[in-house]
Order: C-alpha cells, then sequence, then structure tokens
C-alpha cells in the first residue's frame, strides 16, 4: 500500500524529522558553493522512476520546483499543466484520471481547485500520491518546506544551543481564511507545540472548522485579550498581542484544562502555559501570505486589499519584531515590501530554494529509495460514517459537490465528537452537526442524536444522519411514532450484508 | 524513407503482430508485480532519441502515454501541449512547423483537429511521424492498443486454446460517427476477420464513406434484419441483432459473394459466413465510446445524448452479453457505469495500461531499434489522381479546406473505383463521384467519363475532374464540340513533360 | 558572476566567433549523414544541469529547439510554457520568478512580451540567462543562427575561398520595425562589418532608436538615394537600391567622416566605401520576415499587409537577386512563396535546423562546459545614470512601465550623448533627450543642461533629469532663482552616502 501524502496529518512528527534529515543530508552533499540551500547536480537514485505532474490549477513554482526535484534525484518527468489541456475539459474526472495515469507513471502530484481532490486521486489509485494543493484546504508539501526553513532558520539565529520547535512563536499575517499553505502549516505548528499568534487580514479569519479542528485535535489553547489580561498579570499584557493567540501544549496527547471549541470560558493556566505566553511577546517569525482574490467572492465597490496588512521594514522597527524573520510562501503582491529582499531577516527566497531538497527527500521516502525512512503508518483518529443517503457536504469548493465527481463519489465523514454529534467531512475538513437520525433499512427518522451509537454499531452502513427534518422528509423518511398512519415495522428487515 | 503510422493501414498485419510480441516482451521483462498490464522502471535501447509531441488539440492520456512510453525506452521528450501556445497561433502551417521541428527530434507524435493533418505531417518531413489522432479521421495508436487488448483479454478468458481475431465477435457502441477511434478500430478488425456489430446511438451511424471502405478495401458483408432472417432460418433470428451486422471474411484476399456498397441485393451465404453469424449471437467484446461533442453540430433545444446507450450491470446481465468483456478508450463521460469498474469484465483501464508497452513497442519499430521488425512496406493499392484544378474535397474538417494550409496543398485523391468513377480524398478518406472530365491542356470537358482512362494513362497530371458541369464552366472549361464558338484543337499542344 | 546573453552585444565578435567553431564541432561529430546541418544523439557533457525555460508568450520553435538543445547536450529540462498557467496570472513579478526559479535549474531561458525583461530577469539572478525574445526588442539567439546561417551558406557558395562576413551584402524585408529578429541581426551585421540594405514595407521602417545607435555605436552610414546618385558616379545609380542603404565600415573602431544621426549632410565617400557601395548591387541575402500583427496598433478599415512585399521565384529572376540566398527566422505567413522551398536559395529550413547545434553551443559557453570559450566580459561603454525621480521611459512597451514591474524597477539609462545630453533606455535601448536638469537634494531645476555634468561627477544619485518643465514642477522642483518665493538653499543637505 503506497503512502501518500494528502494532509499534512498522513506524516507523523518523527516521519518529518525523517524527511527533514534526508533533506540536510541531500543539501551537505549537492548545495552550490556559497549558497547551503540550494541543489546543484544529479543523482541516480531515482533512475528508474517516472513523477507524472496533474496541474488543474495555474502554477510555476510548485510544479517546477517538483521536476526540478525528481531531475535531481535522477529520475524523469510528465506532466500536465493545466486543466484546460487534458482530458478534464472532456469531462473526466479525477477517479478515471488517475486510473489511467497510474499506468505512465510511478508518482503522482496533483494541484485542484476541488477541496479534498487529493484525497480522490489516492483513493483511486495504488501509486504514493502528493497533494500539490487542493483549493482552499491544504497544501502540505508547502507546509513541509515552511517546517524545514523554521527549523534551519532557527537554527542559524541560535547556533550552539539544542532547539525545538515548542521554542517557536510564529505569527501569521494576511489571508488566514483561504489561505491553503496556512491551515497546512497551523495543524503542523500546532503538532510540533508552536506558538501561534493568528494576525488575519479583515474578513480573513481562520476558518471556524480549523480552528474546531485546532482545538479538538491538537490540543491549542485560545487566548483572547480579555482572558490574557485577566491572566497574564503583571507580565503579561493584551496590550502586546493581537485579537487572540493559541498556546500549544509542549506534549500534544496531555489534554489541557481548556475543553470546548469556543474557549469563552473561564480558566486557569498551566505555569507552562504563562511561561509560553510570556515568551510570545517577541515574535520568532512572521508568515506573511497574500490575499488569495480567485478565492474570494467578489465585494461590490470596494477593495477587499485595502486594508491588507503589510510588512515592510518600518513595521520591523517594533520592539517585538526585531528579531522577526519573515516567511512568504510566495508569490506575493503588495503584503511584502521588496525593500526586505535585501534585509538578512527575509528568508522568504531560501523558504524557495528549501523546496527542492525536501521535495526530493520526501519523494525518495514515498518511492521507498531509503526503505526504512516511513516507518509508521498514517492513522484515522475517528470512525467513519459513509452513507449514500443523508447529509451531504455544504462546502460549495468540496470535490463532493463538483458536478462531474459526485457522480460517483460517496459522502465520507469523520464523528470527531458524539455529543453534540459533529462530522467532519472526510475531503475538505469541514464540519456540521446532523440534527437528524434515520436507519437506511426501515426508513423511520427521529431527533433523538442518542440513537446514533446504536444504529452505527450495529452496522455502520444503516445510520442515516440529515442536517433537518425536511431534509429526511424527501429523502423519503417518516417520523419515529408519527401521525401519519405509521407503517408497520418491518422486523426482518436486517441491514443487507456486504 | 522513415516509416511512419498515420492510418491502421500503414502497417501490415504481421507487423501489427511483430510490434505485439515486441510489447509482449517489454511486458515480461518490465511489468509491475502483480499487474502484468503494467511497465514500469527504463531501458537504454533509445537513449540517443529524442521523440516531439505536436498537440493542437488537448489531451492528457495520449500525450502522457507517449512521453511515458518514450521515457521507459530511455529516451528523452519534447512536447508543445497546445495549439494556442505554439506558432500555429501565428498563422504557421503544419508543413512549416514539422519542417523546423524535424531538426530538434528524431520522432514525431502528432494530434491535430483537421482530418488528414498528419498525412501532410508525414509528406513534409523526412521523420517518422505518428498520428496521436487527426480530427474524425483516424487514430491508429488507439487501436493497436485496443487490438492488444483484445488479443490479450481474449487469450486470457480462453486459455489453453490457440485463438486469433477471427474468433471474435465485437459489438461497437455509441459515436461511430465522430469517433475517430473506431474509424481506425473497425478497418483493422476487418483485416484480421473480426466479426463487427455496429450499434450505433441515435444520429450517429458510422459515415458512408467507412461502410463503403469496408466494403471495396476489406470484403466486409454487411447483413441488415431483414436478410439476417431470410438467411439465418432457424438458427439465427434478427431479433438476436440490432440494426445490422458486419460478417467479415477470414481470408481477407478472397472475395465474398457480395458485390456493391449497399449490399441490399439478394445472395446466398457461404457455410463458413453461416457458422460466423451464428457465432455471433454471443458477444464477447463491447466498444464503448463518449459522444464526440465536440465533433457535432449544435441542435437546437434538445440534447443528443438524451437517447445515449448506456452500459451497466443491469445490460450485461443479458444471456449475449454475460461473458462479454467491456472496452472504452476513455475518457467516459455517462456512456459507461462506474459500477463496471470493480467487475472483471471492465477491461477498460488495462486497455489504457497495455497503452504504453504497445507504444514503446511502435516507437521501437520505426525508430528501427531493433532493425527487422518491420519488414514490409505500406502499400498504396489505389492509382492517385492529383490536380491544383477541378474536384477538392467537400468534407469541411478536411486539412486540405483549412484556411492555412490549403495555400500550399494540392489535392490528391485515390480512384477506388472506375465504374462508376469513385475518388477518394487521400488526407480524410471521403468519397466523391466526379460528373465531368476535361483536359488541363486543352481545357474541353465533357460528361462522358469513360475518357479520363485514357488521358490519365497517358499524363496523370492532365486529368482534370469537375464535382459538375458549373464548376468546369467556372474554371474557364468549354464544353467539347459545344455550340459556343468551339476554338480550333490545338494538336501540339502534348501535356507538359515532367 | 554568470555570463547571460540578453542583447547581441552582450557577445564580442570572437566570443561569437568561438560559438560557432563549438557549433561547427558538434555538426562534425553529430550530424546525420547526408544532412550536415542537423544534429542527432545525445552527448553527457551536460548531464548534471537543468535549463528552465520560463516563456510568457507562445512559441514553439524557440522553445523546443533551447530544449532539444539541452537534451542532446546531455542536460534536463523545466518548462513554463505560458505566461497564463504560470504564477505571473497571480500578479507575480519577474523578479520574484527568477529568484524562486534560480533554485530548479542552472541557467534559465526567457521569453516575454516586455521590452527589457530579460535584463530585469539577469539583473535578479546569479544563474545565466538568455533572452528568448523580449518583445519588439532583441532576440539574440535568433541573431547567432542567422550569422551561423550566413556564415555557412557563404562560405558554401564561395568554396575555396576564405571570406567573412564583410563581403556580404544583405536586404533586410519587411516588418524591420516591430519584427525584434531584426533588430539584433543589425546590430550584428554593422559589428561584422557586412553592408545593409533595409528594405522595409510601409510603415514598418526601423525604429528611430535603432537607426540612431547604428549610427553611433556602430558607426554605419546611411546612404539615400540622393546621395547615392551625388556620390555613385558613373559606376552606382539610385535605381539599383531601394531607398538607402547602410554601409557599415570594416574597422568598426575607425570612426568613418559622416557624423550626425540624421546623415542629411553632405559628405564625401572614401575608396572602401565607394568599393563597397559598388559590391552592393549584388545582394548576397535576403533577410525576410513577417508582419508581426500582434505587436502593431490594429487600423481600421485597412489590412496593413496588403502591401506587404514578398519573396518568390518571380521576383529572384531580377539580376541583382540571382544569386541571392533567402533567410527567414520563421513562421512565414505570406512573405515567403512556398515554391522557393524546393529551391537550393532557399535557405530557412537550415536556419532553423543550425538553431540546435548553436543553441547547444551557447549553453555550453555559459555553463562552462568549456572553461575558456568565454574570454571577454561584456562592457558596457556609456555611463549610466538612475534615479527613481525624473524621467521615465516612454515606450509603452518597456518592462519599466509594466504595472507589476514599475513597483520595485528604478528607471535606468546610458548617457550615450552629452551634446545633445540623450538618454538611452537601459531596459529597451529607446532614446530620450531630456530638457530640465536638477538636484534631488535642493529640488532646483534649470533647464541649462551643460549643469548636468557637474553634479553627476560628484554624485550620479543626485542628477534628476525631467522631460520637461511640468514634470519637474510636477515632481516638487522649483526654477532656480524663480519668482515665486524661493525657498533659502539647504547648504547641509549632502547627498545620502550609499
Amino acid at each position: 500500500m503506497a503512502r501518500s501524502l494528502i494532509s499534512i496529518d498522513d506524516l507523523s512528527n518523527d516521519e518529518i524529522e525523517a524527511i527533514f534529515e534526508l533533506a540536510d543530508r541531500f543539501l551537505d552533499e549537492m548545495a552550490t558553493p556559497g549558497k547551503p540551500y540550494r541543489v546543484r547536480g544529479r543523482r541516480t537514485l531515482a533512475r528508474d522512476f517516472i513523477l507524472s505532474t496533474l496541474f488543474y490549477e495555474p502554477s510555476t513554482r510548485t510544479r517546477l520546483s517538483f521536476e526540478s526535484a525528481m531531475l535531481r534525484l535522477g529520475g524523469q518527468v510528465i506532466s500536465s499543466a493545466e486543466g484546460s489541456s487534458s482530458s478534464a475539459s472532456k469531462g473526466e474526472t479525477i477517479a478515471d484520471t488517475v486510473r489511467v495515469v497510474e499506468n505512465y507513471a510511478d508518482i503522482m502530484v496533483i494541484r485542484h481547485a476541488c477541496e479534498g481532490a487529493a484525497m480522490v486521486a489516492a483513493d483511486y489509485t495504488d501509486l504514493p500520491v502528493i497533494n500539490a494543493g487542493d483549493g482552499g484546504h491544504e497544501h502540505p508539501t508547502q507546509t513541509l518546506c515552511d517546517l524545514y526553513t523554521l527549523r534551519a532558520a532557527h537554527r542559524q539565529k541560535n547556533k550552539g544551543k539544542d532547539l525545538s520547535f515548542n521554542d517557536v512563536t510564529i505569527e501569521l499575517r494576511g489571508d488566514l481564511k483561504h489561505g491553503r499553505t496556512v491551515h497546512s502549516l497551523v495543524y503542523a505548528l500546532a503538532r510540533f507545540g508552536a506558538r501561534i499568534i493568528p494576525s488575519h487580514a479583515p474578513g480573513c479569519d481562520l476558518p471556524k472548522h480549523v480552528t474546531q479542528r485546532l482545538a479538538r485535535d491538537y490540543n491549542c489553547l485560545l487566548l483572547r485579550k480579555q482572558e490574557i489580561d485577566e491572566l497574564g498579570g503583571d507580565e503579561v499584557s493584551s496590550d502586546d498581542f493581537p485579537e487572540f493567540v493559541y498556546v500549544t501544549p509542549q506534549e500534544p496527547h496531555q489534554r489541557t484544562l481548556w475543553t470546548g471549541a469556543e474557549a469563552d470560558v473561564w480558566f486557569r493556566l498551566s505555569l507552562e502555559q504563562r511561561k509560553a505566553l510570556r515568551e510570545m511577546k517577541t515574535v520568532d517569525f512572521f508568515y506573511a501570505t497574500r490575499f488569495q482574490r480567485e478565492r474570494h467572492e467578489p465585494v461590490d465597490g470596494q477593495d477587499a486589499t485595502d486594508d491588507y496588512p503589510a510588512i515592510d521594514v518600518e513595521m520591523l522597527k517594533e520592539k517585538r519584531y526585531r528579531q522577526t524573520q519573515v516567511m512568504h510562501p510566495l508569490p506575493r503582491v503588495d503584503e511584502l515590501s521588496y525593500e526586505l529582499d535585501q534585509d538578512p531577516r527575509g528568508v522568504y527566497f531560501k523558504q524557495a530554494a528549501y523546496g527542492v531538497p525536501v521535495r526530493m527527500a520526501l519523494i525518495a521516502a514515498v518511492l521507498e529509495l531509503f526503505p526504512s525512512l516511513l516507518k509508521g503508518s498514517a492513522t484515522r483518529r475517528y470512525p467513519i460514517f459513509s452513507n449514500i443517503e443523508g447529509v451531504r457536504c455544504l462546502n460549495s469548493r468540496c470535490v463532493t459537490r463538483e458536478v462531474n465527481e459526485r457522480r460517483y463519489l460517496v459522502p465520507k465523514f469523520a464523528i470527531v465528537d458524539e455529543s453534540p454529534l459533529t462530522l467532519r467531512c472526510a475531503y475538505c475538513d469541514v464540519e456540521y452537526a446532523p440534527q437528524i437520525v434515520s436507519r437506511s433499512t426501515k426508513k423511520r427518522y427521529t431527533d433523538d442524536l442518542s440513537e446514533w451509537r446504536e444504529i452505527y454499531d450495529r452496522n455502520p452502513k444503516d445510520l442515516v444522519l440529515f442536517a433537518s427534518e425536511q431534509d429526511a422528509i424527501d429523502a423519503g423518511h417518516q417520523r419515529q411514532g408519527g401521525s401519519k398512519s405509521p407503517p408497520p415495522d418491518p422486523v426482518v428487515a436486517a441491514p443487507a450484508a456486504k
């Protein structure tokens, strides 16, 4: 079974570190003189392999970066650079394309406008699939490059000290809503225990499902201004921070005091958290992103980028930013001043350079050129609910709602919370709370949500969930014990065995 | 002189079999464990060669398949993936493009919207040219993959028995009018003696020039429902078949009883033919194709695909289809159910996989990496008529009518029948019956068609043919012995020597 | 510091000859049997290198030619074939793109619609950059192919004689205004001492900045019809020539008698010049170009190509053209008859073929695969004036005026003449005469141009030039000793030290 990289969560922390150590090795052996971040020359490691790119959205950087990485490894490349010149324009689905292309290549890299598209690709091929960006969802290889840059820059700045990501405070700037690179990155930062300050542009805050996941999956502690004031005492003031911050636990598997998704309840900080908050007054890294114009709904009469926060030399004169290194996944528009290009704190071109050794290491890992590199296996922590009937994902950019793809895709959800019952789309990660439960065999619905567990445990296929009573009725289900001529209960009708 | 593959008829049956045996060898040596249809790894056979793709129409599958095949052989690839990004947008002709690109590569693969475009390419270069689809005309490498799939699937199904294509009954489904893959395929099937059931969608039957060629060139026997009833006796009924079927002779060079193109005359079947008809009650293969929307004239107020025949699991429950394996050149739209993907009778993804070993073998053959592989030479069976004056092809998609190409292309026709005189466009294969004969030297026309032979035999360049009297007059020719002041016959005026 | 090829002037004559000798060697060793102009096979010289193409404008020929050259050298290629599928559509600048892509490749080839774009690329990367065409500005690798074709054809025609470019008379036909290939070519021809007859289509004469540069930089002697008559005596008549001709000196560094840019003054010819003019009665080469429709402003009601000069067999029957070999950079439209394709005087397809060995040699040279090949270094002959304030380039196609690029680009000019003061845009080579001088520190302007020298010599950064008084006023400068309340002269305000 091939290892794919669809979400940054498909790699364990140890595996990410193993990939980074391989990238270190490639740089040690192949770096350009005087430019320790840039790979030169070609190996013969991947001589027998072909990488296929399937880019349904425009890209120079990411596609060329993958192609360069594969060529530097000694492999070859076949490329489909634009959706419009591919079979997609004849209406071909992702599932069909990958089942054809898997015969032409040994590894696939896909970029697509639909959220969840890369997961569909991985579901339908036995080749390793790498997600090079699926809509506003994730961009995990960018995250690997970002983390590698953080690690390298942090090490260089603090040379001699043995540091890790949990010594890092990072402020995310700009469009946190549609910036897929940001979504993959915050999950990874949280897992590695970094401290996150989300400093979004107006109308561009982190989507709710991302903040919920930060809390639920990674135990991130959200502190708002009021809480900081109440908790910070003499040492920390809310003036030191934007609207709110995330404090991530150093031990990800140890629950914090904070329990809900909303975090608007009163609580006390541990000593460790208090220390983290104090250290967040100095920012180690900016992570700036451009306004993702192509993913925003157009707004009449005003340019959404008018108030977009820009990073320039002036701003970096503030005390808390004086040592701040500036990252950016590029391309930039206006949010990052060209003056910074000569400033040693601007590390964004190195960040782009690291794309090659990191992608070389990733390709080498999933192609098993170094067999014992990926020891773990991606684990799904939540039970999966999937029924062709009932709840569908409401995210209009989700691959399950695309007109071609929905002809064959069955909605699939992770049950991420049992009370209140909460579903997370397995493709695009958006979360929903269903209101109605029914059985596919009996077609009797109820709003007593407690019934779902019993149905699911007996036969997961028999569980049908609806967003509303009307949806259930529209789908031909009837209220349990309802007044309208209740049909007799079919005792025999057992769920169809698979 | 390089060997090109423009029409499937450019390869003899023996040569096709030689290519298939080489493809077998590549699969034996390079197949993925557990997937005997998929090539992996890279050879060094074509190390010194570059393949150029010139794709004027969008494609993922075919282009990547060729690129993968060339890379697996150890060669390199340069690609022009879309007409709009090439010199074509500056008005460059095919003839000019190939005479430039022949200096950059060792073999060319061309796809173009004009019918006959690949032949123009081959006419103007000394490199081997492979037709990867020219409008609705031909797609011979798809046909090689189809035949190879048929051969492999048929062998696997009947293991232990020594079988050949003339044991095969194949039902063609869908758009037989514009599906170029179908046109190349029926010619090949006829040549190999397979039995063909054309089961077209409404308004999508085989073009007349294809059915005429099936009769004329390959001696295919067309049986309509009435004839089947009259001939089938107790054993065969017209209820077993759609509108009509083709029975192809096992000995292609032996004329059948049937003589005309229309086949609506009464005749008797040979014993062999009767046996073939009996066996056609069980269908070995479906060959489904999508509706070629981009080649159809748009029809007001109704969707032409409403009645388009779909193949699904339900349909395969019919007795005569129970063992039927389903092929499809892909991409599919709605004509092939996704349920079939898991059914062992669906072999269309294997068909795509076979594209690599088959194209590897073809490239190796035309590049003469195995020198004695292509022993024969493509033969033109019909005399060629070519005159810059007179009849031009009427097919609006023919390359000779494209605004840029017609600046230099001289119409060229095969004389496929002498009585009635019938021309077949040498580029797009559409057939015409000229009405008027004249001499280019004397400019005297007549509707006595018998004169053409004498003129042609003396000097082919002197023969001028017109579709109508008006065309002849418009071109400045005058009626022989006409009333309007007949000019004196210039005795000396001999045809110009070449 | 990497050697780039942005303008043909970046290579010395000796370096061009060294590149041609390497191309000869590649052809000696790798040419196809019977086709001494076409390279076959692959070397391993560039095995460790990757070439990146960045084509923001459509191209087949040039891109594939570079890719083929790199592959024949044994290298690998990554390609971005169209602006629309790259990050450019997200608003990325050239400077950012090359600083990212330099990490993926070892050499870059760029084509762009903006004039001067390739120079921007070279300014922002430490990789060698090759200009594959920047708007209507230059196309130096086409010029290398053109010169190599001239040299080969001239040698073949005069076999046994030791010839050089200064024995060559070449007539340039067609769109000399927007044909970038023509601009690079005339500079090179002038440098090598060839005799040039510019025979432009109506409205398509050489741009003024090109003719000025021919005079200023290469000492080209412009002769108009009247002058030819007055000077030619019995031997030469203006009927032998089109509107005017260029006589280039055999010793480029020796000034001719002719001094001004306009050349409408009376003068006398040297003996050598008289001999050259006599020999120009026979044309050795035609250099035809297509009408560059995409760079012309559309003209209402008439097709600009109606009077476009075409070259055909009939025309070549004229006495002075009987031995004329016909070149064309291709693609052609209507300006070159297809009849010539079979005529031995048509050498344009060989010209295309030479693209591969010449580009192989160029790539090998800039990658230093043969270390001592490029001995010289590109020299800037003129002092550079650059100030963020003041004069900007007025050429609407100049890269400094493109909406994205001007966010970071500072205008840069060569001071090509001191009296009258004349600036040449360092990016697009268009020339301007500023009217107003000011100091950036004092903001006092004057129309006494003589002051500029003193300011420049003290501190080049302090010099501000304006095209008009209004521009100076708009930029907040005040007339020196002006009536409107002159502010006190700030004595202390010294120019900021760099």
